[in-house]
Parts: C-alpha cells; structure tokens; sequence
C-alpha cells in the first residue's frame, strides 16, 4: 500500500554525467534481492552530507563523518547495502565499515578517505561483511556500463519500501543543461533529525563544496526534516548531495556563490526534488493509505510551528482517525493544546481541514458541518491547517495516516 | 482485550466513611448506558486535584480549578459525565459546566463553589446539558442509599475503556481504621501531564487541606504522571484526592504534617492505590495485550531518566514489536539514542529484557541469545531495564504495547 505513489518510470530518470551505478545481489540477509549498491563518482567530484542525530547512530555513520571530514568532501565513490544497519554493532561494526571502504578503495585505486558506507536493514545485528565484500566486484563489474541504471539503484536500496523512491530534473541555464537525480528510501523509522536514511541527490553542476555544503542544510531543512512516519529517529539517517561538475556552468566559471547566475535555479530545482523524495517516503509509509500536509501558520517563531506541526503528525490517534476518514477533529485540537506552548491563547486558535472552517475561538465553527469534514476526511491527499493567531512564522510538515497495516508490518519485520 | 487485568470483585472495594455514591443513566451520548456519577461528601470534607497541562483543556478543568480555589479545597460533591469531553467547546462549555454545577449544589442546598464538575468523551461537540441536568435527581435518589457501590462508579465513568477500574486499601493506625478506596478511567488518550482523567481516590482520615494537597502531587509523579498509552495528553486528566475526615485519627489530633503517627502508612497506602489505578489504565490500554514496565537506571537527574523511558515508551516500532513477542531489541537502542540526551555515551549503555542482558558497550552483549529474549518477549509482563551509567536517578514508567486492535478502537471510536 502506498498514498499516491506511483514507480518512476525509467525513461524519466536523467543520466548525471560524472557518475557511474552498479548493483548486486549479495546474499546480505536474504538471497536473490537486490541488496548492494556502488556509485562511482569522478575526479573533482565534491559531497556534502547530513546524518542522524541519533546518539546510537549506526557505525558507517561515523565512518561517513570521518572520510567527509578528512577527505573536505573529495568523494570518489560511496556503497550501500541493505538488509543489515549495522547499528547497535559497537566497536566491530565500525571495523566492518571501515574494512568496506577499505576494499572498495583498493579495488578503485583510491585512499578509503575518499569512499563513503551507508548501511540500511536491522539493528543489533552483526554485519555480514564476508557477503557484502564478495558482492562488490559484481556490483563495479556493472558500473562499467555507463551513467544508467537509477532505478536499479534505487530498488538496491529498499528495505521495507513497497515502491523504489527515484527522481529527476533538468536545469537550463544559457546555453548549459544540467542534470539532477535523486533516490531514497524510507517507510518506517522515519522522524528524520538532520536527513533520512538514505537518500542521494546528484548533479552535473561545478558547484563549490562550501556552497554545496549549505545548500545541503537549507534544502534538508524544507525536505527530509519536515516528514514523520511514526516519530522514530532512525539510527542511520543520512542525505548525501554530490556535484561532480562534470558540466560547465553557463558563464565558465565554478558556481561558489549564491549570486551566480546558474546558483537560484539549481537550488531551487535541489529543494524541490529533494521535497519531491521526502513527500514519496512519506506516501510510502508503512501501512500509509492517506498523505497528510500538516501546515501551521501565524506562529510566533518556527520553531513553535514545527513543535505544533509534529504534535498533530505524531498522534496516533488523529492519524488512526485519517485512517478511518472519521472527522473527530477534537482529536487535532488536543494536540495544538498539549505541543507545549504554555502561552497558548486558545481563542485565537483557527483549524481548517482543506478549505473547511472546522474551529475558531476555542471550539466549533458555528458554519462548520460534519459532512463538510466528512467529505475532506475521505480524500486521499488532506491539508490540515493550524493557525495560531501569534506572528508570522509558518511551517509544512508532511506525514501518513496510521492504518492495521502499520502494525502488521513492523510485528513481522524480521520473519 | 486487557494485559492482565481483571474486573474488581465488589467485596474488596471499602465503603469509606463519609461519602455517598450515586449513579444514573441520562442517556447523554447512547441510552441505557450508566453515564453519570455523583460524588457526596460530609461537612468537613476537603479535596486537593490536580489537572491537565493541555491548553486546550476542556471547559469542567476550568470550573475545577476555579471551585478548588474559591473553596479552598472545601468540597461537598462532584459531578462525572460521560460520553462527552466538553472540550473544545468555547464559551459555551464553561457555561454549560457552571450550570450543572448550581443545578446539583442548589439540589443539594450548597454553593456551587462547593461542587466540581467532570466530564469525559468526544470532544468539539457540544454537550447535551439537557439530559445531564435530568440524569442528576435519579443519580441522588441512588446516593442515599449508602456508603457502597464503587463499582457502579466506576462502571459510570467508563469510555472505551473493557472493564472497571476500583481498588481500596485498609490502612490501620493504633485503634483506628482507615478506608481508602479510589476509581480511575482511560484507556486511550493517556499519556497524562500531570495526571489522568479520571481518577479519584477518597479515604476518610482527618487529613489537613495542605498537607493532601502536597501529598496529591508526590503520588501524582509516581503513579499517573508515569503512564503513557499513546502519548496523547487528554484536554481533560484530573486527579482527585478526597478526604472525609469521617474518622478520627489515632492521637486524636488532625493528620498536618508528615511526622503524624499516621501520616507514612496513609501517604504510602494512598501511593500503592494511585499506582495500582495508574496501571489499572496501562493494562486496559486501548487494544493492549502486554503490561511494559520501562525502568531507566543510573541517569544524571529524574528529568532525563523520564526522557529515556517516554522515548522509549512512545515508540510504535518498540509497540508493535512487543505485541508482535519480536525480539526486535535495536529499536530500543534506537529510541535511547533519540531521546535527546546530546551527550550520551552508548559505550556506557546497558539493556536488560527482564534478568536477561541484551546489550552492552554499544552493541549486543556477547553471551546474549535470540532464544533468551525470545523467552521474555512472549510474557504478558516485561521489565525494559536501561541503565545510562550517567549518575544515580531513576525512574520507572508503565506502558502497554500497540496492536491492530489500538487501530480498529481508534478508527471506530465515534460510531
């Protein structure tokens, strides 16, 4: 089941030159699946990355920190497995990703510095690294065959996703046409703190790792830390945005300022993928059968706006009742009162579900008629909006309703 | 469905001395349901509570706060509907409880300071104050009968939740013995800040108004304040401490400070009965099939200890691994991780499922076996034990596990 999310079609995913793909079946927790994914990335190339702020984050979490930091985002190449997080694996699951990059570098002629591990799959468990290094020459044996291939790579890296998450656009800027690709993946343990696990956004672009860097930040913050599943902070969240300026920026020069002419466009193309990504993970949630925008506004600070904006995602009452398409819209105004504005003047308190009116002053709108919110709660795509009546600030934050589904997936997650 | 709880036997509730129960059925949300209770307590009386911390709390919160002060804890009656919330219901649910309160005290020929109102069930609809008001002659007609019937209370008081909820204990001091005897409601919606709605407990001590009231807040920490179902803070969790002083104490002397002879066996009688309502709740939890005690060990203060184990407490993927007996023990891990305490060291992080050692030094502990947790995962009753190997405070918290009947419960509450 999945609220409104379709598998992209091949054709529509654009080749980012620069970059390589290659997958493998490696036997990682299961034979025959998909489950080991290699992108190659080109001299020049440059990576900036956001990762969990999970004080458990899983052990290529570190290691990624570490080669961003020794490498200042140099990156060559990075590899993904799924099936196993290798989180919660102390001390030798660092070993373990350190001996992949180690590998992977030896076979590419490269320090490990510049290879990056993502993990993805169970907890607690022991990598099995004998399977995942066997599976690498496989996986660069594909790579070879060009700059295709997103979709595999995408599909490489789904755990409990029903549909792989993968997305392009294109960038005129003069007489230059850049490409941008993402993927990601993500269904479950999604309340993403910094990024989720795992998603990577590509481009063609020279831009300069400082800028890169930032934009990463500005771009995270509208995307993958607006969305929630079911409140649990993964322990191997990790969004990576590579550049490996394989193009030439309209004017010839390399694009390290926001002034530049070619920089607006491709950031906004950036965000708006990146939100595109974020928004399929969430209509992909387990068990998801709805896709939720929930958007405060007249908020005295963002901060406040997201507070009350994840009180209304996280409840698993108002997401059951999504579900079941009842209107028992008390339900949102409960958790408006209790996200923890101790100054909240309920009486300048508005709520809205689509275009319907449905409370104002601290109660009921005297308009408002239960086959008004009846007839929003059957939609499939729902905006609730929350108007606080204190300032300015807004926010939109992006979840999924809280079906028997959800339930029966994480009950049987590792049968 | 309840983990482990079973209907009070009407024998062991204690009649206690000073105070008349009455019931009816006003048809307030369904007809023939027993959806009204009324309190009566002698002159004399006093009563301490505590509210929710929710800013949107519902209309009767307002009332009692406002009584309890103008009375200063004089009070002679209390009113319980259920069936609605009167929450989120503007100025006309403050009105509407006000009313019911100078209907019953005119009845019974008292200010209506002296009255505190209650109400619980749906909320943003208006209440049926009509039938309310009606119900009240026959719930006094049945009071006069007698100290008895706290069953039928809390039958009276009931939502979703599968059965009542009624404990009493005898406390005895030299010559004199006391009854204390309390009710509660909940099931869903529960994750009280400051306590839940509804619980009273009366005892007939002669126990001095400030000395109760300070007693009301250390039981409250330890006993409602310490539960969690679904992380929902109700708009309308009160808690009630009622003392009659129908009975003289040991010395003769008012109970007004701790150092009263009585004083400890009281405070620590009236605890046991607060914690065994508290997890009264947990055990009816909406679709509950397992009682999870969290204990958190070792933390530098209280407030953290209380973090790590809501975290851990609220976590659906820890919820459904529970009633799924899935050994699933990383996502603990992953929701100490995520608690928030910035500088925790998960080397120094230890995991114990009941007597069993899950997880050390940042990773599965080396003699642990799947089969072992296995064991455990598939009791009713099970002790998370985290020990944070930060410092001396604790803390234990009560919760229950998260099953497909929690979904279908909340995704058919209203019809």
């Amino acid at each position: 089941m999945a609220a409104g999310l379709h598998a992209p079609n091949p054709d529509d995913l654009l080749p980012v030159a620069g970059l390589r793909i290659g997958t493998a079946k490696a036997g990682i927790r299961k034979p025959g699946k998909r489950d080991l994914l290699v992108l190659q990335f080109d001299p020049g190339s440059v990576a900036a990355g956001v990762f969990t702020r999970n004080r458990f984050c899983a052990a290529p979490v570190h290691v990624c920190r570490k080669h961003l930091a020794l490498s200042q985002g140099a990156i060559r190449a990075l590899v993904v497995n799924t099936g196993n997080a290798n989180a919660g694996t102390g001390e030798s699951g660092v070993l373990h990703a350190q001996e992949t990059c180690d590998h992977l570098a030896s076979m590419l002629g490269l320090p490990a510095t510049q290879v990056l591990p993502f993990s993805t799959g169970v907890i607690l468990e022991p990598l099995p690294i004998d399977r995942l290094l066997a599976g690498l020459p496989q996986a660069l044996e594909a790579a070879r065959a060009g700059e295709e291939g997103w979709l595999e790579a995408a599909q490489a890296i789904m755990t409990t996703d029903t549909l792989p998450k993968a997305s392009s656009i294109a960038v005129q800027a003069g007489n230059t046409r850049y490409h941008i690709t993402g993927i990601a993946k993500g269904a479950g343990m999604i309340r993403p703190n910094m990024a989720t696990m795992l998603a990577v956004l590509a481009c063609d672009a020279p831009i300069a790792p400082e800028l890169l860097a930032r934009w990463l930040q500005d771009i995270n913050a509208l995307s993958f830390n607006r969305i929630t599943v079911d409140g649990d902070t993964s322990t191997n969240d990790s969004f990576l945005l590579v550049s490996t300026g394989a193009k030439a920026s309209s004017n010839g020069a390399p694009i390290d300022h926001d002034a530049h002419p070619d920089a607006a466009a491709l950031k906004e193309a950036m965000t708006a993928l990146a939100q595109q990504l974020a928004q399929a993970i969430v209509r992909d949630g387990e068990g998801a059968t709805k896709f939720i925008t929930v958007e405060v506004d007249h908020a005295a600070s963002e901060a406040e706006a997201v507070q009350v904006a994840y009180a209304v995602a996280h409840s698993p009452l108002i997401k059951t009742a999504f579900f079941a398409s009842d209107p028992n819209l008390g339900r949102i105004l409960c958790a408006v009162g209790y996200a923890g504005i101790d100054d909240l003047d309920v009486q300048k308190v508005d709520l809205y579900l689509d275009a319907v009116h449905v409370a104002t002053q601290g109660g009921r709108h005297p308009a408002y008629r239960e086959e008004d919110g009846q007839a929003v709660m059957k939609k499939q795509d729902i905006t609730v909006r929350v108007v606080l009546g204190r300032g300015k600030a807004q926010c939109r934050v992006w979840t999924c309703d809280f079906s028997h589904d959800y339930v029966s997936i994480n009950a049987d997650y590792r049968s």
